[in-house]
């Protein structure tokens, strides 16, 4: 293998396939990229069996040359190594050659690096997934959904299940429920499908978070193959394959509440600075809990107390309150997280008396909300 | 106590006392801020008695109006709290007032914060130091020498006077020296002195590297007065007391070589690049040793080897190489740390020989030397 190739494109479609890549592996040669040149251009593969991300440069773009392959052929390198390596080095162009021995030498201007390399028929294959029926969305979409759910996963692995979220697909929309079993996420769209299948799967949290990083913010359209038991996202010159969560998750349908007692419309942003200053003081160790009391002439009062710090009242002027008054007490971090994921300047909270789950939305928007557990306090 | 005050001004005078406060203290009112308020304005003052920082706010600056205090006092606010609070108040003016039993109440907007505080009398006392023998140095000179000497300092406790910069004081110039036995970094410069007295005294690192962050760009003069036990660094509205570490400091000057066998002139730019691509491969828990060897035609070659990983070399033109021929192994983190202390677009490195120390300056300047001791590699 020898090729040479413009060095900002390497190190992009490395830092993309270093997402995968965890120096805490049981097999050795997954701490190693793949690279395989081939006469189209160079692939790029970083996996760590749960996620694996392949990234292929191609050998022209737009007209330009991008990279010049000499001789085809594979290598493994040492990620760590690899990936520091080319972020340094001194010039646009750096050229990698496979010598004998498997022994891999990479120059730059007069900088000249061997590394030595591991035989790329030993790196695992990835999986073999049929492209049928085909899911599109929009980028900037895709990741959004995964933002205003993934935080919500379970971080326990008492119930792994409850570590992924729950991806539903059917009717032509998409369904993203989180939830760890003190707060439940929700977000709907709809999308291009080609088929009518429905689909009910479990995508590990990680996987997400590790794939937002990696996505631009562009409206282009990923496309989604879902499979039994994994799940494989394709965007412009990348793939990225995901395992799915085993077992079946559980039905959250019934935890939304369908009426209720108090409704109480406010703008987020002060209620979220609200919240953060009232949490500030809330006592450690118990999840930041505050108090949140509807008063007269639409005024919310947020307020906390920790006898040996002190004490933090807040008042906040609401758009409205209708139905019962109501005193309840919350995580703030639960309540901070929600708020954060929630577009739009006013947000409409449903309440159903103060030991039952509680409702955010966004005013005028049914795609998206957050549930949250009250807690109780003595 | 109970005034009205700007939150930025507040936020800004906390931020800079808080580098003094540390959690890890065995004094329980040093966790504290001590707020007093007097009819000239405000003064904040924290310390971990090693260090302490007084900062005061006055109540009109350039005709605006700061403060407005209603009645004098003064009390202690835990200071992860307080902190913490200022930032995030929602207006821009906050009220402070000490209630009956210590309660002190912070408003802002229709945001109220009551917190239990401690009494002002019990907080320390500051070292009371007679303002005689004053020295001035520019803020971005004084921050500029101490970048330059203090990652020098030694960080093991075994001789904790090598933990501190030796500053001394003569004949209207200042020679700040700092070495943790392996290197050493010094750097001098005529100062605005008062006094014909001599100083030899040893200031803690970590002292000087808090007193870095807090100092602001600027060419305004910082007085300094240094006593028998403390050292004082006066800025405008700020006061910054250190202790001076007890001893004698090693006589450094014979570490210093006179003379040398070879001299190299270098860009610093490329050295320090080509120097920190060879340190990638070097082998991890040995200082990451690089291999430095002059050439024919001006050429050096730095290079480094890990069998088992691999093997790099780099070429660099330097400007001249004069004297003996010279094979030298170095640490490279040290003269990463010590390159990056260099302004200047050359320096000079002249060696007395593989197994002594070896000494770095930029090109037609004095006042600053770094040294290295070479490793002796098998």
């Amino acid at each position: 293998m020898r090729f040479i190739i413009q060095r900002d494109r390497l190190v992009q479609s490395v830092q993309d396939v270093m997402k995968a890549v965890t120096s805490r592996t049981t097999i050795p040669i997954l701490t190693g990229i793949k690279i395989v040149a081939t006469s189209e251009g160079v692939t790029l593969t970083g996996s760590d069996s749960d996620i694996s991300i392949e990234s292929f440069i191609p050998k022209e773009e737009d007209g330009d040359e991008i990279a010049e392959i000499k001789q085809t052929g594979s290598i493994v390198l040492q990620a760590k190594f690899f990936s520091e390596i080319v972020k340094k080095l001194p010039t646009d162009s750096v050229e990698i050659h496979v010598e004998n021995q498997l022994q891999t030498i990479i120059r730059s201007g007069k900088s000249e690096f061997k590394l030595n390399g591991l035989d790329a028929e030993e790196y695992p294959l990835l999986p073999q997934i049929t492209e049928e029926n085909v899911i599109k969305i929009p980028t900037d979409l895709l990741k959004a959904m995964i933002r205003q759910t993934v935080f919500s996963v379970s971080t326990s692995e008492t119930r792994p299940i409850l570590t992924g979220v729950n991806w539903g697909v059917e009717n032509g929309e998409l369904t993203c429920i989180a939830t760890d079993s003190h707060r439940l996420a929700l977000r709907k769209a709809s999308i291009e499908t080609e088929t009518a299948e429905h689909y009910n799967v479990v995508i590990p949290g990680k996987s997400l978070n590790e794939l937002s990083k990696i996505l631009d913010d562009t409206n282009k359209l990923v496309e989604i193959v879902i499979t039994e038991n994994q799940v494989l996202f394709k965007a412009k010159h990348l793939l990225f394959f995901s395992r799915l969560l085993e077992g079946n998750y559980p039905d959250t349908s019934r935890l939304i509440p369908t009426e209720s007692k108090t409704d109480v419309v406010v703008n987020t942003k002060e209620f979220l600075h609200a919240i953060d200053r009232a949490s500030l003081l809330a006592r450690e160790g118990r999840n930041n809990v505050v108090k949140f009391t509807t008063n007269e002439d639409e005024v919310i009062e947020i307020s906390s107390n920790t006898p040996e710090i002190g004490h933090v009242v807040e008042e906040l002027q609401s758009q409205s309150i209708e139905g019962e008054e109501l005193k309840i007490s919350f995580s703030a971090k639960f309540m901070i997280d929600a708020l954060k994921t929630l577009e739009g300047s006013e947000i409409k909270i449903s309440f159903t008396g103060a030991m039952r789950p509680f409702v955010i939305r966004p005013i005028n928007d049914n795609s998206i909300l957050q549930l949250i557990l009250p807690v109780r306090t003595y």
